[in-house]
């Protein structure tokens, strides 16, 4: 007789939606090397999976990465399943080590359908720092309508980095938040849209960088980040 | 019954050409990664389809990316067609939200025959404080005849982009602009030259900065700028 | 008659050893050009073969990356096997010129199992100024538990090498020294995790750096330090 | 009648290196855009051909890179052959704009079998403030055996950037100089002997470069830098 797959317990739609996710999740994975976001295991996405049955999201899942995988290894099958308390529900592997500020995230912004973390260079230089990167490109405005914020400093181990997070970016237009001393968290409607906030947001993080090297980037005026903000989210892609 | 293809209204010569250039323009935007212009879906190259049937030029169109779209899902049959009033004339999605801004272009520098827009990140920092890249390096005299140019502060929504670039570049000898707090843009006789003037401006860019990090670069004489700037148009290639 | 090879006089387990680590070495050296830690020839990955016919250690061998070899045609029957006298005892190669130090550090620290030695950018840009990488980051303190250290000025050609590593190495934390004017050498419990340690090394190394360039980045409390080191290498993956 | 092949008045020897070292050249430029030397059709690599019917070495030939041609396309057939007067001998194409240069140097200086040619970012950085690269690295003292040298500044169309590189290498142990306002040429026995020299002049560079942008490398004595290039020259892969 086998264990049953507390999976099993979960309508059939969720299932069928796991099964996808679990190969969405896997391969976003690939972006994070490819825009040179991460070094060996480092980094992580995840993607919520809606219960339909359970309408205020409590029982909603995500799937994440394994712990200490090597980006060459990560398979659809190796990725694990959470609840939003972030205990494993399924899968060979203990979840990557910051599903606890993942799961934080999904129960506390209903409206996040992904989540990313990595240590991308620039950004994490601003994080250190504990600096706001200040928005001066056009292409700032547009994904990020205004600075990217600085999160507290938070040490692993309670949900102190979960609050961070969810505090900072509740007030703010900005997908991105810079964890003091850590790295950027993003957030999104799905984990494809928080891979490319990540990859926005390292992005913008060294472009400004640069800028500032040799003297100080102009301002742009606030009613002009709006605007752009505005056209970005409401006309474009739509 | 099909709806007419409006290209239908067109010379097969312009039709044929088209075909072609559908497949030019597919083929240089993976230069744009390649040389580490872009990330995830910025930047956009486009080419002019000259109509010898209407010889002043105002019934040309051109090929150019479409909006929002992955560059490893970029292929000739996704590529869109515009007037040179920027409309969408051929292709099953929106043409690149810069659309606008090559138009212009097109419209009123009737020599050139590419345009190439992106981000890279030296060049956009530069663009970020306003400052135009001083001609200190012989291969930057040879391929833009002297300082690359910072052109308006403009958005998005009117033609204020396109009048900023084709201002800025009519009295310079550069192919290059910097367009400010937003970025580059090029222009060339075809695609492919405005390509590799997209590739020089960062290559430019990134040297003089970095050059000027330690210490100010010693200025080239005009006539050593000129004699140079002389022997690579005139003589080089030919 | 062929000549005998030494490597008959071990016992069978070790050679099977030696045969399986080979390819580990030669298959890690792929990583060093992958992370952008070494250019051309430069740069070297070893680990230990363990003989248990000789519990104190002495008979010991490892296996380390031929001189002057490019990443291209390092195969697991080019790498060469050496004594912990830093002697040759198989291979139709001449064993890296840095050999005396990685046999040194495996004599005098009998817990490391693997070496990696490579001259990646900003990690031997702090090493050329003397100066240590601050714990200013929560994932170096994580993986370094504290600064990474500087070893003193040492040329090759006697053990000056080798005993600037294992003693600056014996009082820290740190799996990375940076030895001055020279880079960094790294140790592990095998090859893997001293690759995985000069990874991180120039991870750390970069992003201090490009914090640094525009402003003091924040420390992190002793305490911290303590605790997140504490986890990392006591809780994460086991 | 076809046009007689001028190659074909050099005798059966020359004719067979020929054909070998075209292959040579055309592989070897493959390195310059790996090692991110170059972008576009820039960079050159060249290697002698030497005449042995004529010890003094003034009918030595020496094969290039065509003129403009794109990285892709490099194969050993499209390689031309120059004489040492820097005229065409063998090709279907123009020979590299710095053609002039490289059989300059061959031509005075007789032991160099190779020349390289790039606008890598680091070096050419440190060529437009016209600043020598001081040795604050032992892989520095052991490749270079003191500082990167600056030669004069001097433009393309008579022999001065060749004189340039011969005069300023002439007094130096190293096999590469920073030609002002321009960037490197490097030489060595052959080919890849030039080739390396470039790798790690921008390897060197860039090192010197960052680690100077937060204080002053330390110096090293001058007893030690010759020591270490004596090893390295002598003793090292002998």
């Amino acid at each position: 007789m086998t264990a049953a797959n507390p999976l099993d317990a979960y309508p059939q739609s969720v299932r069928d939606e796991v099964a996808r996710v679990r190969r969405v999740v896997a391969d976003l994975h690939a972006e994070l090397p490819r825009y040179e976001l991460v070094v060996w295991t480092a980094g992580n996405v995840s993607q919520r999976v809606r219960n339909a049955d359970v309408p205020d999201g409590s029982a909603d899942l995500f799937v994440i990465k394994p712990s200490g995988v090597s980006y060459d290894d990560l398979t659809p099958e190796s990725m694990v399943v959470c609840t939003l308390d972030g205990e494993l529900l399924d899968g060979d592997r203990s979840p990557s080590s910051d599903t606890a500020a993942h799961a934080y995230t999904y129960q506390h912004m209903p409206h996040v359908g992904g989540v990313v973390h990595t240590h991308s260079t620039y950004a994490t230089a601003w994080a250190a720092r504990g600096e706001e990167i200040p928005c001066v490109l056009t292409m700032m405005a547009d994904e990020f309508g205004g600075p990217v914020p600085v999160g507290p400093f938070a040490i692993i181990g309670d949900d102190s980095i979960g609050r961070g997070i969810v505090e900072t970016l509740s007030g703010s237009r900005s997908p991105a938040v810079l964890m003091k001393s850590h790295g950027p968290f993003t957030i999104g409607a799905d984990a494809r849209a928080a891979v490319k906030a990540a990859v926005m947001c390292e992005e913008v993080a060294r472009t400004v960088h640069i800028s500032r090297q040799l003297g100080e980037p102009a301002p742009i005026e606030q009613a002009h980040i709006d605007s752009l903000y505005d056209r970005y989210q409401n006309v474009y892609g739509k």
